[in-house]
């Protein structure tokens, strides 16, 4: 990818493409469409297995089919082009809603302001006509049932894009623990339109982003990762911020918050949302406070309003709002140890003092949700006071401000936007649980969408560990999405490999947090690796993994001959010490000798006593 | 250093040292000895910190003691020679004890035949005198306090070591839950005595290990890591191994499993525990085999006998021994998905299975405690049907196993031996607890000392990370050690940034489970570096970090200036979006219109409602 000075010319269209590996479908992989109830498609990532080879001979395996982030761009049938940006999936659904309206220009006064480096084909934006509401959540509270809700009740439904597994070994899955979830066997459109009427889950979809593949964000779907991106005012542009999306989405980012601050960042946002699959989040006061130079205090909800607006226009299907950032609460961080350390946070808190008034986010509460609604973009109400160090964790500042978050959790639904909850931050293991309990309590169980969190201080460069530990327990407790933390976190900005590692990590608590509360279909893939792992065939573990290139690199520096990746041993222990090789041994050794261990083993399940040996010592005859 | 040819002789020895970093002290730290009641000294880091900078001028900050499991290398007046090993620290101690003796020449009848690359000053093995036992449990049994628990009482005693700390924001510390463990605030020698006496810690210190620093394995202490090394038949040489063993120490494993298999085991062996401060445990069932050249079937009791007694006499300080794998449990793996994945536990089964007979090593097992306590032995009785996948998780073959498991422990408790369990392997989130629960309540207490769990299988290449979710978690509810994962798990061999990834990832999870327990003052390192964070102190953040190195090249690559380690930004925000900086601001901001935040913070805490903004108001009348 080239600077972003060439990124927006789009004369110099050669200089614009994606490296070839991020437009490769994935190894073994093929991109197949479901059809839903409702004629629209979903897309599965299905893996291909090698076959088993038994003295029987070859014994097939299932291709195993995995949720799908990473839009087109996996698709071979598919090239892209950065310049017209993704095809426009929901274009169709949006033009049949005759709620909706085309502008004939931008209604932000800011965004007729950049014309430098503007995507060049930049679509009219659309509104909810005078009086409308288009957010989901409207729309599942009058019982009705959206393409997008279609269109997720598939996607989330791993069991039936798996229905062609018949071997019952690879369905299996352990009960889940699901602290009063309340997450069904098949996922229906009516129990997604159901739990979006309820608050329990949002579909950020933003009518300016038809790009976008709809992705359903609530306690009793998947559990979700977010990975932020965004260019800063001390380093990167805005093609090495497009390439970061391209690249979190193809790992598995399920929504990409573009946290840009400096230069261009409308530009930067454009550029991105026309070319992303997932939703796009944003924090707005970032982009305001550049409008003001940088100085919290000369902040002005007008200010505020074009800002979300513009951004609204674009197509961000979410906004970090800070609104529970009250004056009252402000003085309880000042015996923290580490103060405030959301920005956004401590810009309102900056604003409060200064003018010693509640914010303009708070008093105008109401106006955004208006705006929200003409476009349907979800609040993702922000934990401004959240905890920056394990000494701060569950204060007072932290649990106050989340009860004010919860009342406008409910003035948000009074207007039928959607909304979920951001939550620290930096806590201890033994006080989760307790953020997780109260979060639903409070906000009367909007999601909540966590940062970690991080269950140490003492590790950076390692905070993408310390917070995954975090954050698949509070995943398993009920959140909703993850927010990933790269190994960077702390110490610096993020590149390439640092957002892949993140987004590996995260996926893998996620999944973690799924396994746990028992999300259905989800140890498919668990068992599928492990059954392969067992078998010797290497290639399909790696490609069965997260992470199938650094997998393949791990092992072949090991056994880098090609021959080794049919060896029946494990390159940890050689040859001679295989636990699975000798796993196969006692069991060829039985069968030799006629013992059925299997056989053995499903009597012994009635007989676990001594008596038993009696009569095992029969079957294992063997001299 | 050099390949292990070379390795081998004594006249070559400049090529015989060190890596200089690897001998190098701690950045802006020392190594403090504090002495016992009983006159032993026990060595802390002290990591130095910067002054704070007020209006009012400097603040000192305090040194921040930590435990220290590097030994002599990282002690900047000593220069390490690793063909003479470490300083005989428990020399002494054990030559005053009247019931040990030196042997003439080595009991195993192995040990006489490899003279080739052996250590050039091996000393003689002691042994105890006939019908004596030197166990650690047989004195604390007696009502005797040793030197070692002299010495593991302060060694413990982190809160000691910073009695030096005045500032009471340092010393604050979140209340712990520890599922009815018994943590006391202060460990004293007479606690340690007890808690070895009823089995529920151990220390783990061979009479033949002099060189070791003693340190104990409890639920009642901190959490320790187990780093595995060890050559293979695929790879590596003894010089590796040897360089392994002191990075591991060095970045904080507590204890080092040598794992070796393949060629010149027991020179391997010598090597590394001549030279390591640390205990060092084997499983005596890999060598057995090389023995019979690789055929488990061929293995003896003799063989094995001879092993163990080879071993106790070179200083291994505890053995894994899979004497739980019943004949009778191995038909409950048949219908597993991955079988049996321990290595020794393979081994033991395909014996059973050929004999059709109990384990030699479980009919011998008195036998076996006869040798342990004849060198202090500490048995790590072996999971040998641990499950290898998510869907083997807490299967029959495992619990029945650990039911054995625990009807050992009686019988080597009966000898007075010590004695720690081992536990899994993979587990999904939701079914961790069980294993805990299960083995206090079948195992008495005994120390559980659990591999991971990794929390899902699909994710190798990160299996460090998997695993650490899993180890967090069971070392919050009761484990004791944690045995590391590396990047490399189920994929390849580990190399020393392996080895250093997976020690540092083990280290985040172990202290994690410390402040989730609530171990004395284990969260001062945490309070320590959140508030130099907050203070811009970037290099006393670093310092601080378990991996200093790491955390300043993250930084250094995004703000490479030297100035930018005093900068008062973060280099993830930029000057404009630090939050910390900002926050700062608000607490100048209310200094200067004489508003004293923290004063209106702790009247606040009693006037959370409405009725405070009014007051509040007042405080902050800023026009």
């Amino acid at each position: 990818m080239p600077q972003h000075k060439k990124t927006a010319s789009s004369s110099d269209k050669a200089s614009l493409t994606l490296s070839a590996d991020l437009q490769a479908a994935y190894p073994a992989s093929i991109k197949k469409y479901l059809k839903t109830d409702d004629n629209i498609y979903v897309p599965f990532r299905y893996i291909a297995q090698s076959d088993t080879l038994t003295e029987q001979g070859r014994v097939q395996n299932p291709e195993i089919a995995v949720y799908d982030t990473s839009g087109k761009y996996s698709d071979e049938s598919y090239k892209h082009d950065l310049v017209e940006g993704l095809p426009k999936l929901r274009q169709a659904w949006i033009k049949d809603n005759n709620e909706i309206e085309t502008l004939e220009d931008f209604s932000a006064e800011f965004t007729h302001t950049q014309k430098d480096l503007a995507f060049p084909k930049r679509a009219k934006p659309l509104k909810a006509k005078q009086a409308h509401n288009v957010t989901q959540m409207h729309y599942a509270r009058r019982g009705i049932i959206t393409k997008e809700m279609h269109y997720v009740a598939l996607r989330e439904n791993l069991k039936r894009a798996n229905a062609h597994i018949q071997d019952p070994i690879l369905l299996k899955q352990h009960p889940g623990v699901d602290f009063g979830a309340n997450i069904p066997n098949e996922i229906t459109p009516e129990f997604v339109r159901q739990e979006i009427a309820l608050g329990r889950a949002i579909i950020p979809s933003n009518i300016n982003h038809p790009e976008m593949e709809p992705m359903i964000i609530g306690r009793n779907f998947s559990v979700k990762i977010n990975a932020n991106i965004g260019t800063s005012a001390v380093s990167s542009s805005i093609a090495e911020e497009v390439e970061k999306m391209v690249i979190a989405t193809r790992w598995g980012a399920d929504t990409v918050m573009d946290l840009s601050t400096g230069k261009n960042i409308h530009q930067t946002r454009e550029w991105i949302i026309r070319n992303s699959p997932v939703p796009i989040g944003t924090v707005p006061i970032y982009q305001a406070l550049e409008k003001v130079d940088g100085q919290a205090e000369k902040l002005t909800w007008e200010t505020f309003r074009d800002t979300l607006i513009e951004q609204a226009e674009q197509g961000v299907s979410y906004f970090t709002i800070h609104a529970g950032v009250r004056l009252k609460y402000i003085h309880l961080t000042a015996k923290r140890l580490t103060g405030i350390v959301s920005r956004g946070g401590s810009i309102i808190a900056k604003w409060c003092i200064a003018h010693h008034k509640e914010s303009f986010i708070y008093t105008h509460f109401d106006e955004i949700c208006e705006i929200m609604k003409a476009y349907d973009v979800a609040f993702s109400l922000g934990d401004g006071l959240r905890p920056g160090s394990i000494l701060d964790a569950n204060d007072e500042a932290q649990f106050a401000e989340l009860e004010t978050l919860g009342e406008l959790t409910k003035r948000a639904w009074d207007h039928d936007v959607q909304v979920m909850i951001e939550g620290p931050g930096h806590v201890p293991m033994q006080m989760i649980k307790e953020n997780m309990t109260k979060e639903l309590k409070d906000c009367f169980e909007a999601p909540f969408y966590t940062l970690g969190p991080l269950v140490t201080d003492i590790a950076p460069g390692y905070d993408h560990i310390t917070s995954a530990i975090g954050a698949a327990q509070i995943g398993w407790y009920g959140t909703s999405m993850l927010c990933y933390v790269t190994p960077k976190e702390h110490l610096g900005l993020p590149d390439k490999e640092d957002v892949r590692e993140g987004i590996a990590t995260y996926k893998l608590a996620a999944h973690a947090a799924d396994l746990a509360k028992g999300f259905p279909a989800a140890q498919i893939r668990d068992n599928a690796l492990s059954k392969a792992r067992f078998e010797f065939r290497w290639q399909d573990q790696f490609n069965l993994s997260l992470d199938p290139q650094k997998a393949q690199s791990f092992h072949d520096q090991t056994l880098p001959k090609e021959g080794h990746k049919l060896a029946h041993f494990c390159s940890m222990c050689g040859p001679k010490f295989c636990s699975m090789k000798i796993t196969q041994e006692v069991r060829d050794y039985a069968k030799e000798h006629k013992l059925d261990l299997a056989d053995v083993a499903s009597k012994g399940m009635q007989q676990k006593s001594e008596d038993f040996l009696a009569q095992g010592a029969e079957i294992y005859h063997v001299e």
